[in-house]
């Protein structure tokens, strides 16, 4: 413990409040109202500590809880881009990158490190806690699009071939979770909420 | 794993997407925006995360985490309370146990136990992980009130003491962050935006 770490934690904490206006194009469940990335992380750690039982490998929870937590934060600087955005490059982009460094580079050093290689990690999807939580942050907006009529897929007519391979990404993490997420993808393009 | 309990985790992670309507009395720091109940525990649960190296005693930190990602869940149902209204009970009122219950209910049944366990050891308060969780709870409005010229303080006109009072709690889980608290609470005495 060391207390000269402390102002520097509160310089951080001050600072990610500001993801509280970092609006999503998702929506809300049943609303109208867009979702922000503080909201989204908090009900991204809330699902993973709900249904880390259903990875098809043994994680360790509270990393992916911290990768959820932190997975936005580097849009404070960088803005949020849409997934189905097919003009900008989404992940380790420049900016990313320096949005990371300037705003973990609020912590004390040691500190800093960790979360930069935690967002990294997420960021490359590689270990099995990444695949986890990306299946987390792939399987909200499906929940909210198919509770809302479609939700942005219908506003940006995003087609259902393009849903289904971003969605593909929950396999990585779990079976169970990808098994319930395809038959909801086919069921909105059944019910026409999503087309071909 | 059991693909069983899916449908019904499911049902309870739409359910708590209401916590992003509750909205409580205190800002956004530097803002005249309320902060809603999802935005105030992904806060607590990055304080969490970020701040456990100054607990006074070791702590499972996924509990805390835990803890303060679920402590507000009950308020879906029964409302948020102000810290400083003297008409209302504010821990472990009838309303709030029958919404936990219920809201909690909605996951597979061995879930529920343990969230609804995990709620109640946050409310009493006796445990290591329920005192630093505690002290997060009110560590984050005590720095956005300071950011906003005395805040909900001032808008309610709170006197010294009984904030003093209130986060004297802080004390319980930290020694370090209740050392930068009181000097917090004294210097905005000092300035005027807390009065005796």
């Amino acid at each position: 413990m060391n207390p000269s770490n402390l102002l520097q934690q509160v310089a951080f904490i001050k600072e990610i409040d500001k993801l509280k206006y970092i609006q999503r194009k998702t929506r809300l469940f049943k609303s109208d109202r867009q979702e922000n990335d503080a909201e989204h992380s908090w009900h991204l750690a809330m699902m993973t500590i709900v249904l880390a039982e259903h990875s098809d490998k043994p994680i360790d929870v509270l990393k992916v809880v911290k990768m959820v937590l932190i997975h936005d934060i580097v849009e404070i600087d960088a803005g949020d881009t849409f997934i189905y955005d097919s003009t900008k490059n989404h992940t380790n982009t420049e900016e990313e990158l320096l949005a990371a460094k300037r705003i973990f580079g609020l912590l004390p050093k040691e500190q800093a490190e960790e979360f930069i290689a935690v967002w990294e990690e997420f960021e490359a999807g590689e270990t099995d806690e990444a695949k986890f939580a990306k299946a987390m942050d792939r399987f909200e907006p499906l929940l909210q699009n198919t509770s809302n009529n479609g939700g942005t897929w219908a506003e940006y007519d995003v087609p259902y071939q393009q849903v289904y391979d971003k969605k593909k990404a929950i396999r990585e993490g779990s079976t169970a979770i990808w098994n319930y997420a395809e038959n909801l993808i086919n069921e909105s393009l059944e019910k026409g909420i999503l087309k071909k």
